[in-house]
């Protein structure tokens, strides 16, 4: 992969408390208790707990949950890569459910497969964390558009 | 379409306490407020609000919202179509967004595009409602992975 | 559906030619014996036969066949609803296989669901006619990506 | 990657076997000059020129190349850790598209994210190659579905 928007290191901090900021900005990740774990240039993680209010039928995580944690780590990864001032929008996203969501907590790790002005194509595995031991539960691929700063 | 598992109509009314009882046991739709508004066979309709907690970062419906409404629809559209004991599970979805989640009111419309005992296909569109008006917000298609009962 | 670029009715016909014109130059197209059946405003259909050289192992459609049709006749449905000059590219595509493609001949009918300058979402069903019946084999959604003319 | 039905060395040459008779019982895949480049268990890789017949409108590989080859260097993958005996099928498979398909050659290569009996998620990516030079063209994501012997 090649980051065409590579940023000095100098930046770098400042885009990490941008998408800080961003996720604060987000109410959904505050109602699934989710938390940003990790931020560098081109991945960015995502923990949330399984809380009682996020679940299906049969006490799992919804796969609402696990989209959601997908699509935002996924997002983040990608405005990682962008200049200051940019923004990401999710133009479309698709998942691939690979086992139930239980267990202590999921991870979701985003990256960004193919960077660009136009559009950013990323990818991101969620996992469910039990006793220390990870499961793969989602692959998720998608396409960001950078909207630029007015 | 063909519709497989053609059930007569004094079953549709045991078909769709099943399905409300299952949705009723999905504590991510109470979460955001969701509520089932139609259940036909191989066609599901769920409402949303855009609950202060349901939101990304400019205020507006959190795509984690489209998916989960989408995605529970288009399951229980499949539900809808299969013999009763029968459970279903997410495998793929994929969304388009088309446009940003405001208004009033979010209704996610689930219908089945192929029946089938190993696999059915579904698709789900998502509108946001202002003031009557209806806005095109996300499409959504997937497969589902019936359960037989045990 | 609103369409953006509406075109007066004495446009459309330079826009089918230049469609027909940049169908005619797909050499894939020909290898596969496709034909470009129908043109309109956002929508666009492809047929093509299930050649010797298009099959898979079981001597059915190969889903790349399917695949090429459906995406070409989304692209052209996507290219029928932007200004004069401009070309698309996919961006992604996802298709869905309903049924194996078996029968006389196969018809991609691609349409446009959100039409825009930055993306067009896109939509085709193919379907296989045996005898004059239509079976639904693959529905395919996806994005294409105008390119303004220099 | 846990590989559930994991073959004996001893076996392993069949599988190869069976993977290459059904590779060449595809005339899709002649007619595209495509080779069967290497089978592993979980791991198989398809190569095709951009032959002057597999085009779109610039002269660059059609995304129908692209995809007929990506989705079946996926399906032998899944294939590759099935018992002996099982066929499969694609149900979906989505494709990003990441760069124009121009070069000397193009390499698909697809291996199995997650194995099982009813469903197998798969993978390949797509590459480009000029003068030795790998480019990433595309990104395939998708579901085998497993058919048992009769």
């Amino acid at each position: 992969m090649t980051v065409e928007n590579k940023e000095t290191d100098t930046m770098a901090p400042v885009t990490e408390d941008r998408i800080r900021q961003s996720f604060a900005a987000q109410s959904l990740m505050a109602t699934f208790g989710a938390t940003l774990a990790r931020v560098e240039e081109g991945v960015v993680e995502i923990e949330a707990p399984i809380l009682p209010g996020s679940r299906q039928q049969h006490g799992f995580a919804h796969a609402g949950l696990t989209f959601a944690i997908g699509d935002s780590a996924a997002g983040y990864a990608a405005l990682s890569v962008l200049p200051e001032g940019y923004e990401v929008l999710t133009t479309e996203m698709k998942v691939n459910l690979l086992a139930t969501g239980q267990g202590d907590l999921l991870v979701a790790r985003g990256k960004v497969i193919k960077p660009g002005r136009r559009l950013v194509i990323v990818q991101a595995d969620v996992f469910a964390l039990t006793d220390g031991k990870e499961t793969h539960i989602a692959l998720l691929t998608g396409t960001m558009m950078p909207v630029a700063p007015k």
